[in-house]
């Protein structure tokens, strides 16, 4: 096993011209226009599995877009290691902030700079070369089948229904998964929960037309101000939630609990220096680690109406619409969500312009004991490259399959992830620092050491 | 006189053709990489200027868009009007309602379509066609100028520095404008007043990068949301404004004032469906009349930001920003409504964002008094043709400059328009009833008629 790290150096630049190869087709799976594209990523994945080991690999057809699974077993009575990531992306925009092209990777300062570098197209590549080091060694512990999605970005629709027809296909022990953060390769840490999410697009209409601001002016209630109204409606100034309910079900931890996951080192001065503003903004009574982890949030993240381009044009605009999203936190659910929202603003929306809320993608929240076997031998391996005990973290984000894992399939997920808060995903100029990447790659061939003595 | 309506109706296909001529010519003044086309469009206006018996005409550059000057001076003893239209255009968009093309005019209804087919250019040719009529049959009782400009729709920058520097040139008894809407052909009407207006774009800026809203969601505040909250202080749920001393300036009308103003038959309901709207929503204890004529307003123009394409992307957005634009009333002025603005801004915008207020244009109210020699000419005119003596009405558009000719030239201006509520302008299918355009030409054929008796 001590030879994993020479087999990275050895391979290493094979191992980038591959990923370099899946980060330059723009699998966006937001765009629905993207078909050809999706395969095109869909495919590239399923070689890559066979070049690096496994027995067999397809692409397979789901209500959206395909899935690639792939598999190497080596004795059914050895336990099997499910392997889960994505091959879709976020979108690229704002195009004019990305340094260098995001679907033309490079590397800059030590990091790989693109789209999906780290999310997920660089932290599936990491376990796709563990996989690859332990099948050319000869050193494969257990059995290994890969499944790689191509919608999580857009909150996996067809996944729960794609693991539900081929459940014996993916029976597994564990799952694993790299596509979570960590505090820094000083202090690394791993993800023991994430929080689910709730996604809306508001549209508020007025007149059947932009209408001149000044001839009607005073006169009709205006669905840009009335969007504005409404979701200042949302938050108190303090960041607190105002819609009736939404935080009856979220699970309180105890004081130890708390404790435990406020052990990590974190500076909130420099946590707002790194994104350039002045200081954060969090929930009253909570660390800015617990506003992210266990609490539940709101955000807008897209508005948009009337005229928006340059100069001044003086309408009274039809419409105005919103992407508003919440993320959940046990016992949270996005169908208890879109219920207190839909009643809220039906309360608050006045009847001069009418209102349309579509749900865009939910997912549910998700929680792992770190006192588990799995999560014993990914802190193992993570202590054996690291040299140091991670830390377990509830990360903000969501990954909504996990939990319908384990509701269909029945297996828990251990969320082993080497991304870094620098690393700018679903944003401009997405990088992956080299040494996360290879420190990825030894600490996954470990876990498989440390899961299976 | 009588004849006109015989010249209209033998010369009208002529007519129409110069004035689509002048439509197809895409004379945006908002989009600044314009130069060429609005210089098209200066040169076309002249040369119909001259061939409509225009003694000289000219295209004169300005420190922004050019203007067009033209005259016909038959004896400097006599009294001279002068007549004022612009020849630019508010944006086009959204382009994907429109029924047909904005720059390629048509015939449908017996009405014309096309953006600029009221606002002004087809307003404007009523203006010049009438001249065409009294030179070419001899009648002309006074000297005419035209000055015809190219930043009407940007709040004419230029022109009242223009006007400071031609004021010899310029000098005049009374200025004529048709750019302003009557009530309907049944019931004419002649505005008495302009509300002025004042525009800003504010942008409101968090962290450096658009953000992962599920890692950073709950810690960081979200410039989107901020932007509504700012927003939704800026009116209370009844349309006050809520900007403190937002009304300390506002002119009071008497009660007699009001009632006069109130005797055009409105009908609340049938303004609301015309629109597609259920109800109107007007200032507490103001007629919808009033609220868009004496009272000021605040709307939101345009509002963006974060991400706006399709499905889902969860982002947090760096910044947010928002067209917004207050119609002031006699005594407002665009500077104070910028002071207070501003000062609201400075107490109401958390610090953990920054923000930038920028004024797009401003231009000042005004009132002409309805028992003056100009108005009542015009009122004769109007009756004549209509068969009705028509009602003073508050305009709410801004025609910013009405106020610059006031202070700089020191002349009066007479409003005679001859559009409609319906006539869509500013946005898509703005277009000009073939009926007022006919009536526009006589009836201002005949106000020299009446002026000058």
């Amino acid at each position: 096993m001590e030879n994993v790290k020479n087999y990275i150096d050895q391979h290493k630049e094979r191992f980038l011209r591959e990923l370099f190869n899946l980060i330059r087709i723009p699998s966006i799976s937001a765009v629905k226009e993207n078909k050809e594209v999706m395969y095109r990523a869909a495919s590239c994945v399923k070689d890559v599995l066979i070049s690096s080991g496994a027995s067999q690999a397809k692409v397979m057809d789901t209500d959206g877009w395909p899935v690639v699974y792939g598999e190497k077993i080596i004795n059914p009575y050895l336990p099997t290691v499910l392997i889960y990531g994505h091959y879709d992306v976020q979108p690229p925009e704002p195009y004019e902030q990305w340094i260098s092209h995001p679907f033309k990777p490079v590397i800059r300062d030590n990091k790989i700079f693109g789209r999906g570098a780290d999310d997920d197209k660089g932290q599936l590549f990491m376990q796709i070369k563990a996989f690859e080091f332990l099948v050319k060694e000869n050193k494969l512990p257990c059995n290994i089948k890969f499944l790689v999605e191509g919608e999580e970005e857009i909150s996996s629709p067809s996944l729960k229904k794609f693991c539900i027809e081929n459940k014996k296909m993916l029976s597994a022990d564990v799952i694993l998964v790299s596509d979570t953060p960590m505090l820094s390769l000083a202090e690394p840490t791993i993800t023991t929960g994430l929080r689910g999410i709730a996604y809306f697009e508001l549209t508020i209409t007025g007149p059947d037309r932009d209408l001149h601001s000044g001839h009607y002016g005073g006169a009709v209630n205006n669905p840009a101000n009335v969007l504005a109204t409404v979701i200042a409606s949302l938050k108190d100034n303090d960041g607190a939630v105002l819609i009736p309910e939404f935080y009856d079900d979220v699970m309180q931890l105890s004081p130890e609990e708390r404790e435990l996951l406020n052990q990590v080192s974190f500076n909130e001065d420099q946590f707002a220096k790194n994104i350039g503003i002045r200081k954060l903004h969090v929930e009253k009574g909570y660390t800015a680690l617990e506003s992210v982890g266990i609490r539940p949030s709101l955000d807008v993240n897209g508005i948009w109406g009337g005229y928006t381009g340059q100069g001044a044009k003086t309408i009274l605009p039809a419409k105005a619409a919103a992407k508003i999203s919440m993320r959940l936190v046990p016992n949270q659910t996005p169908e208890k969500m879109k219920a207190i929202f839909s009643a809220y603003l039906q309360k608050i929306i006045p009847d001069n312009v009418t209102y349309h809320l579509t749900p865009l993608h939910g997912g549910n929240p998700y929680v792992i004991l770190y006192d588990t076997k799995e999560i014993k031998a990914a802190a193992a391996a993570i202590e054996k490259v690291f040299g140091k005990k991670p830390l377990p973290v509830r990360s903000g984000g969501s990954i909504p399959v996990v939990a319908d894992f384990e509701e269909v399939l029945g297996i828990k997920t251990v969320l082993m992830g080497f991304g870094l808060h620098t690393d700018a995903i679903h944003s401009p100029n997405e990088n992956f620092p080299l040494e996360n990447f290879y420190k990825g790659i030894e600490s996954l061939a470990w876990f498989y050491h440390f899961y299976t003595i």
